[in-house]
């Protein structure tokens, strides 16, 4: 039976996952593959320290150079975190000819581009299934089941860690503090939760997304990104009264001529009945709207050392595939020269929700009115519930039609200059998914 | 530039959706592949009539043979419709060393051994994305994303005609006739809608489904199979009380020792909160529990010219590749020996809903719980509404615990023979997906 050797850099949960994949399955996926799978090297970065897993230790080295060394391994897969290491690792391997498989949504985001163009030209496979939304085949999807048809739009809950948290506020009405603490005693959210709550962490993956879905090169930088540490169960409250739900969106959108799209990551109230307002815990989702297929979702989990280890493992034998069968670079890598443009952020569309906190005096209502009808914005509906606490400010909810970033900004600039106005106004994002 | 010539058989609603996207998306796709894709002939009932496309009169032909003679045609695709005559064609281009692209359930169910036996003795592919649920990557994810997992069990609403009616009759309270008449009117039910309701085109695809999930070997008519006409108002009313939605589900899944499945096609219960129970109208969704990946989802449109005809235009594109490449064959087609047997329909357990119609008398549901009793079917909740109107016969239901099929099957006859009981009495399983 012919066998492919493959190197494993960095054995945290996901190394782990593809290990116990890899060994429980192994008569199936040579049975599906004609040949076998055989992990040649594991790099980690102390090779003496206890694992989980019983590894023959024989396989463990301390320098990843060993994986570019050794002729019997054609496929270096990338599990170890970070930019630096991982990028100085993945050229290495291509350079010497070697398929490469990573879950590293970061290192795409930031050098995808110098990552693409190098296996382009040396002719070998880029596989990166895990680095978004784990095991669901969302990166296969849009790299082939749709290659047929025309993105329009995709709204994903990519996030596993403020999914999980913004289902425990809406569904026990806790604070965020609240939310995030048990969030971080399940081992959903880490001790230092910042890349996940501030909306990072699903920037990256959009960035990844968009370039697949419609050719889009983006940093991070590049996405409007609003993270979930200012909502409060007042925003949950009134979602659930009007019939949204409340969840942290990644967004890409062809819009003008088609020529341009919107990329954003933000906090939106959506319809309660729409699938992804189902979307519980730590749980993802990608909703895609193309051209002939219309509406559609994938939905899984998101993270997780068998989730994201079967995605790997997944990858593994679709390059075992193309080894096999001589054909590597048969599906290419997306291309180099970007296919749409950036929309301004100022241009950006959609409906809000401000929250106002504003005295309780006359003509402060009429103030905020006439601020946001001078930018031609129109309001679809007014909330102010009575106030019986004399001396606290009145929370005040407008709910607007579409209008236009640049103005909405603008307007609230104003009310918040206004002496009446106690505290900076929220706005959350209204989208119609 | 390389061209790859495929010939189209049959020219309905799909072949229609498949030409208008190979023309409007002819840049994208060239450019993707590096090489065009040129429709040689297309063989059509009566080449003399009229078409809605503008079609190169040259193009068309009444004689499928024509496709098979010319050599420039690489690949097949099959739209026609029907067995006998979309097999005649298969085998023939298949025995030409022609690949094969088919949007026919029917066909694959009936005849998929000789098929897949035949590609593998030629050393072509057969591809077949838009036989199950149109336009949603099932086929692809079963085949690929999921090589490296073991799948546990699989619940689909895998037919828009009876989803779209289920929907009705949920939202708006109607009995199934005029929900039925409804779908008609607007083109979701066929005038004959026997093989959709009946649940015989759902018990079609989960065949090709388990195939590929499982390595099971089914027809048809091994499925446990049971449609939606007995189904009336009261049993929604009951429960949306009891927090439940009612779906036709086609569910495949792993017992005993996991060498044997379950295949049955069925209405069922499914708790108001699963998100299957948020699939409305003619949409269909695939929900899959495996070892790795644990639940996840595939959702989209199951039908119509441009969600199915994008499904055999990524079958072509995929094709395309592996002629490019060199590299027919790359993923292997199902095994011929099948790597699961079917559990016997007696031995299916799940819990019941019952609706019996008996006489208002003493005794009467003492009779019934004594009869369950001895077969070892637990209660699990009754209900039986107080009854003004003394003549009607009175509905009761009982739900059960989880129990045998045969013994539920038993103690029904055993009840259904009483003199008390007025109408035979329906069962409704409960699923918790």
């Amino acid at each position: 039976m012919r066998e492919v050797g493959i190197g494993i850099a960095g054995f945290g949960t996901v190394g782990g996952g593809v290990l116990s994949i890899l060994r429980r399955h192994a008569g199936d996926i040579e049975a599906r593959l004609g040949a076998r799978i055989v992990v040649r090297k594991v790099a980690v970065r102390d090779p003496g320290k206890e694992r989980a897993l019983d590894l023959d230790p024989g396989l463990l080295t301390g320098r990843v150079e060993d994986l570019l060394d050794d002729p019997q391994i054609a496929v270096v897969v990338e599990l170890m975190g970070g930019i630096d290491q991982p990028l100085s690792l993945v050229r290495g391997a291509l350079e010497r000819g070697k398929h490469v498989v990573t879950a590293n949504k970061a290192l795409l985001a930031a050098r995808g581009d110098e990552i693409f163009r190098l296996a382009r030209a040396k002719g070998v496979d880029v596989y990166y299934e895990a680095a978004v939304c784990g095991g669901v085949p969302i990166i296969r999807t849009l790299r082939e089941a749709l290659a047929s048809d025309r993105i329009g739009s995709l709204h994903g809950i990519v996030n596993g860690t403020t999914n999980f948290i913004l289902t425990e506020m809406a569904e026990k009405g806790q604070p965020i503090g609240t939310a995030l603490a048990e969030a971080q005693r399940l081992g959903y959210a880490e001790a230092d939760p910042t890349l996940d709550v501030s909306g990072g962490d699903a920037a990256q993956k959009l960035c990844v997304l968009a370039q697949l879905a419609f050719g889009a090169r983006l940093a991070p930088e590049d996405v409007l990104t609003e993270g979930i540490m200012a909502l409060s169960p007042y925003d949950f409250r009134w979602g659930k009264e009007m019939g949204y739900a409340l969840k942290l969106l990644a967004i890409a959108r062809r819009c003008g001529a088609g020529d341009q799209i919107e990329a954003r990551v933000h906090p939106a109230f959506i319809p309660a009945g729409a699938l992804l307002a189902g979307v519980r815990g730590a749980m993802n989702a990608v909703v895609l709207r193309s051209e002939a297929l219309g509406p559609s979702m994938l939905y899984g989990q998101g993270a997780g050392a068998m989730p994201t280890g079967s995605a790997v493992v997944s990858d593994i034998i679709d390059l075992t595939r193309n080894i096999l069968s001589g054909s590597p670079g048969r599906v290419p890598l997306p291309p180099a020269e970007p296919r749409v443009a950036l929309r301004p952020h100022d241009d950006i569309r959609t409906a809000y929700y401000l929250h106002f906190q504003v005295q309780d005096a006359p003509g402060v209502l009429a103030g905020i009115a006439s601020r946001l009808a001078t930018r031609r914005i129109s309001i679809a509906a007014v909330q102010q519930r009575e106030q019986n606490d004399q001396g606290r400010p009145v929370p005040l909810v407008i709910v607007t039609h579409e209008a236009r970033e640049a103005d909405l900004r603008a307007a609230i600039a104003a009310i918040d200059a206004d002496p009446t106005t106690l505290a900076p106004t929220r706005l959350i994002r209204i989208e119609n998914v």
